[in-house]
């Protein structure tokens, strides 16, 4: 059983008026509780770049072909950890609304290469302006140490998968 | 922008062999490690409870029915933070499968209530040793100091939701 349990009842965080449940535990389960933390920063997520129309899975991959002009799509599946077909989804997707395009690399033919267009570009550069407003809602809940713990503690996750 | 970067190239994680990619501190935000971190989890949970052929969400729902026995859907929804519809899916899942069953209220007509039948029982059982070690895998990572400020940490995120 996990080390730490938290029999405590949870305070409604909702404006709907919660009954307070027994949550035996549940609520001290690691995976429960990142599981609730990355749907609250994705709602977020969504609402702040709603504009745009962007996934979290679609802003990451322009992010990195901006930073990373020329790179191919197995390479930034690889980077991002999305299988192949999801990444397959975003890249299409992102090229139908003209925010990238596909080019055959003049070096190895068999190579496709990934470029922001100046849609993608302008696109990117104001999302990102939301992005950090967002990121900083979020951080300023924490001191500047906490944060740092925390940033390092949700990258051990990766070593894992 | 994020109070903290980081332009350290990433370590590849994958048995694919990864090519180094910047990063442009993409892999500083919040927002993203924590999705990449649930990613992890996720994968890790559904390989560790594949046998029962059941979601996160329709655990914690069985897990919330076993320990709160009449509970509402309404009520579980709320306190799991599911939208309706999503509720609802996963209810009418349990019930198919026989693992909760729908009883009219004595005393208010209009309230249905949830009970785990003993196969819900016997399945969430089986179920919540699968989950332990499925945990306590994460939880090692962690000393316990480490393990109770990742826990504080994400509690947090529900209050601005």
């Amino acid at each position: 059983m996990p080390r730490e349990s938290n029999l405590k009842r949870r305070e409604p965080t909702t404006t709907f008026e919660a009954p307070e449940l027994m949550f035996a535990e549940l609520d001290g389960l690691l995976g429960y509780l990142l599981r609730r933390a990355q749907g609250a920063m994705h709602r977020d997520f969504m609402a702040a770049v709603s504009d745009f129309e962007l996934t979290q899975k679609q802003a990451a991959a322009l992010w990195l072909i901006q930073a990373n002009g020329g790179v191919s799509q197995v390479e930034v599946a690889a980077a991002l950890g999305m299988d192949r077909a999801t990444m397959m989804a975003v890249t299409d997707r992102l090229e139908d609304r003209g925010f990238i395009i596909r080019k055959r690399s003049s070096v190895d033919r068999r190579r496709q290469e990934l470029y922001l267009t100046p849609s993608g570009q302008s696109t990117l550069k104001k999302c990102k302006a939301r992005i950090a407003e967002h990121e900083e809602k979020f951080r300023e809940m924490f001191t500047a140490s906490e944060l740092a713990a925390l940033l390092e503690a949700l990258k051990k996750f990766q070593t894992l998968s």
